[in-house]
C-alpha cells in the first residue's frame, strides 16, 4: 500500500539515476504512485528526469508527466520527437489531458504530434477538443464516457458497457441517450446493481440530472459541481447532444487556481507565479504593483508639499500620516476582501446601496472605537494639543469610512462591468486610499487648525 | 432537466408560501434540486422556511438543510423537537452529514436527538463518529461504504454488494477486507464489469491504493485526494481496519474554506465572516487587526518624534514616509503571499537560507529599479537636494530587502513551529514593516545627512 518515501530512499535513488542504472531504478520505482514519482522529480535534472520517463512504462510515464509543473514538463517533452510524444505520451492519456499537453507545445510541434497519433478515433476527438476555449466546459471535458441507448434492455446495456469500459480507467456514471445522441439522463450504478436484466433502460434511468453547456465558463462548471456535490457533470452541445464529461478532479484545479489567483492579486502579484520560479519571472510579476505603490507614495508626498507652509507650524501632523494611511489601507483591504470573496462564492446578494450603507455604519463603528483610543494616546502620551488630537481622530473616522466604501464599491462596480473584481484589491485599493487618505487628513487639519 | 428559476417564479413562490398554500408550493418545488430550493431560502423568513421544510418529503428536507448556511439551519432546527430532528432529518442523512448537524446542536439537544434515533445501527455509528475531532479524517468520514471479503467469489460479492447498496445513494468503490476487517484494497467497478462470475475477489482486487489514518488532519486528507486525483479515500484505524470513507465533495469544502481563510487572514479578518453577517460580528472580526495597525502607526509616530530636532531642519524627509512605508508594506505582502501559498500547496522545498538569499537578490533588483525612478522624480520634480534624494533611495532599497526577507522568513519560521503561517500575513507583516521601515529610513538619514 502506501510506500514510505524517506530521505534516504531519495538519496539512493538519485545516485542510481545519475549512474543511469536502469535495472535498480526501475525496481525502486516499482511500487510508487506516479504522483509520488513526479514529486521526486524536483530533485533531478532534466536529463535525469528524461531518463526516468524513458525507462518506465508509457502509461506510468504519461501519468508522471501530467503531475509535473508545466515548465518541467515542457523541458522534458522538448527532448522527445513528435512521434515519441504521440505514441508514448498522448496515446496513454485521456483526451482532456492529451489536449492540455498538446496545447503547451509550439504550433509546429502541435501539428506534427497530431499527425503522428495512430489511433485515428482519438486523433479526431483531440482535434475536436482543441477547438474549444481552455476556460470553458469544452476545454475541460474529456471524451471518455459510457453511454447507453434508452431503448436497450439492462442486459444489452451491460454488454455494451463492458465493451466501452475497456478504454476507461474508471466508471462512475452511465449516460442515457436517444438515437440522436441527445442526453436524456443517467443510469446510476446502484440502479444497475439492483435491477433485473430484462428491464428497459428507459424505465429505470434518472432524468433529473445536472449538465453544463459546451461554452459554460470553467468557474461556472466548478460552481455547478460544488453546488450539487457531483463527481462528474456531462457536457452537451447546442443540439443537446452528449459531447463529453468533466470530472471533479479537473474542477479541483480550477477552484484552487482561482483562490490562489485572487489571493495573489490581493497581494499585488500580477502573474501566476510559484516560489520556485526564477528571479526574473518573479520580478516581472511583482514590480508593476510596486511601481503603482511608488506613484501612490510620491502622490501623497506631492499633496503634503502643497501644505508646506502650514506644516512648518504643525510638523507634528506629519508624524501621524503613517497612522492615517495604514488604518485606511487595512480597512480598504478588509472591505474589498469580503466583497471579492462574496462575489467568488456567490454569497453577495441584495442592492449595492444597502451594502454601502452597511459599510458606512461599520466604518463609523470601527472608526469611533479606534479614534477614542488614539485621542487618549496622542493627548496623554505624545502631548499633542486638544485641536491636533481632534484633527487626527476626526480624520481617522473619515478615512476609515471612505476606505470602507471605496473597498466595497470598486469590486462590485468592476464585477458589474464584467471585470474580475480581484484585480481591484491589494495595492490598487491601498494606493488610492493612501492618496485620498492624506488629502482628507490635511483638509480636515486645515478646517480645524485654520492654516 | 435543469429547471429555469426566474425572478417571476421566485416572486410567485414567495407569495404562495406566505399564504401557506401547501398544495401549490409543493407543485412548484416538485422538479427542483434541494440545492436550488436552499438558494431560494435566502428570500424567506425562518417561519416560511420551516413551513417548506415541514411540507416536503423528509429526504428532500434533509438535503435542503444540508445546503443551508449554518446560522439559517440552526434557526430552523430550533423550531423542531428532538424527535422530529431524529426521525425526519438525521434518519435521512449519511452518517458524516448527520454528525455535522448534531454537532451544531446544544449539548442537551444533542443527547435528546441521539436517544430518539430509531435505527440503532445508525445511532451507534453516529456516536462513534462524534468521538473524532472535526478537523481530522475521523470527523470528515462517513460510514456508508461497500465492502467485500477477499475470499468471496465475484458472484457472491455482487449479491452482497446489492444488499449493501440499498442504504447508499451512490456506489463508487468497493473495498476489499479480510476476516478481521483489515483493508486490503479495492475492486474497481470496471474490473467488476469485465470479470467472470467465478473468479475470486482475492485474484482481481487492486492492492495499490491510497488511504488515510483516522487522525490524519483534514488538510492532509485534501492533499491526498488532490494529489492522487481520488473520488474518495478510505479511512483506517490503528489496527488498519476499514472504518469509513471520505468523499471528494467533503474535501471541496475543506479546500475552499482553507483558501478563503488564508485570504481573509491576509486581509486582516480574524474570523470566518461572510458579507451578509451582522455588523457586530463583522466588527469583531475586523477591529482587532485595525487596532494592531493603529499601534503600528503610533509606533512609527513615536520613532519619528525621537528625531524631532533633526526633522525641523529636514521636514521634507517626512513627506516621503508614505513612500517608504507603502513600498515596504507591498513587498512584505508579496513575499509572504508567495510563501504562504507555497506552504499550502506543498510547493515549498529546499533550504531556508537559499530562499532568503533569493529574496535578498529579488529585493535588491526590485529596490534598485524603484530607487532609480524615485531618484529622478524627487530630484527633478520635488527639487530635493542630492543628499536627501540619495537618503530616500538608499532607504528604499534597504526597506525593500528587509521587507522581502521578513515576509519570507516569518511564515516559514511559524510553519516550522506548527503555527498556521497564514496568520503572519497581512496587517501583521505590514505593521512590523511600517515600524522597522521608518526606523531604517531615519537611521540612514542620520548617517547621510548627519543630524
Amino acid at each position: 500500500m502506501n510506500v514510505e518515501i524517506t530521505k534516504e530512499f531519495i538519496e539512493i535513488l538519485s545516485e542510481r539515476i545519475k549512474e543511469q542504472n536502469a535495472k535498480v531504478v526501475k525496481e525502486m520505482l516499482e511500487g510508487l504512485h506516479p504522483a509520488d514519482i513526479a514529486e521526486l522529480f524536483d530533485e533531478l535534472s532534466t536529463k535525469d528526469q528524461a531518463f526516468v520517463i524513458d525507462l518506465l512504462e508509457n502509461e506510468t510515464s504519461a501519468d508522471i508527466l501530467l503531475e509535473l509543473e508545466e515548465d518541467d514538463r515542457k523541458k522534458i517533452l522538448h527532448t522527445f520527437s513528435a512521434k515519441e510524444i504521440a505514441n508514448e505520451v498522448i496515446n496513454e492519456m485521456d483526451t482532456d489531458d492529451a489536449v492540455d499537453i498538446i496545447n503547451e507545445l509550439s504550433d509546429r510541434k502541435k501539428v506534427e504530434v497530431i499527425a503522428q497519433i495512430e489511433d485515428k478515433e482519438q486523433a479526431k476527438e483531440i482535434v475536436e477538443l482543441l477547438r474549444y476555449d481552455e476556460d470553458t466546459a469544452g476545454g475541460l471535458m474529456g471524451k471518455e464516457l459510457i453511454k447507453v441507448n434508452k431503448d436497450w434492455s439492462v442486459i444489452t446495456a451491460v454488454k455494451q458497457m463492458r465493451k466501452q469500459a475497456e478504454d476507461l480507467e474508471e466508471v462512475f456514471s452511465i449516460y442515457v441517450v436517444d438515437d440522436d445522441d441527445i442526453l436524456l439522463g443517467t443510469l446510476s450504478l446502484k440502479k444497475f446493481l439492483t435491477t433485473s436484466a430484462n428491464t428497459k433502460v428507459e424505465d429505470v434511468y434518472n432524468s433529473k440530472i445536472q449538465y453544463v453547456n459546451i461554452d459554460t465558463p470553467d468557474m461556472e462548471v466548478a460552481k455547478v459541481i460544488e453546488k450539487y456535490d457531483l463527481y462528474e457533470v456531462p457536457v452537451i452541445d447546442e443540439l443537446k447532444r452528449l459531447v463529453g464529461v468533466i470530472t471533479v478532479d479537473d474542477v479541483l484545479d480550477v477552484i484552487r487556481e482561482e483562490a490562489e489567483e485572487n489571493y495573489q492579486l490581493a497581494a499585488g502579484i500580477t502573474q501566476n507565479v510559484d516560489s520556485d520560479d526564477g528571479i526574473l519571472k518573479l520580478t516581472k510579476a511583482r514590480l508593476p504593483w510596486l511601481m503603482i505603490g511608488m506613484l501612490g507614495g510620491l502622490g501623497a508626498a506631492s499633496i503634503m508639499s502643497g501644505f508646506e507652509s502650514a506644516l512648518e507650524k504643525y510638523t507634528i501632523l506629519l508624524m501621524f500620516v503613517p497612522l492615517i494611511q495604514s488604518t485606511a489601507g487595512n480597512v480598504g483591504i478588509q472591505s474589498s476582501a469580503i466583497v471579492v470573496q462574496g462575489l467568488a462564492n456567490g454569497s453577495i446578494k441584495g442592492g449595492i446601496l444597502k451594502r454601502l450603507g452597511k459599510e458606512f455604519l461599520l466604518g463609523l463603528l470601527n472608526g469611533l472605537g479606534i479614534a477614542l483610543v488614539v485621542l487618549l494616546i496622542t493627548h496623554f502620551v505624545f502631548g499633542t494639543t486638544y485641536y491636533v488630537s481632534m484633527t487626527i481622530c476626526i480624520a481617522l473616522v473619515a478615512v476609515i469610512i471612505n476606505a470602507a466604501i471605496i473597498g466595497t464599491f470598486i469590486p462590485i462596480f468592476l464585477n458589474g462591468r464584467g471585470v474580475d473584481p480581484a484585480v481591484s484589491t491589494g495595492p490598487f485599493i491601498t494606493t488610492s486610499n493612501d492618496i485620498i487618505g492624506v488629502f482628507i487628513y490635511f483638509m480636515i487639519a486645515k478646517a480645524i487648525l485654520g492654516f
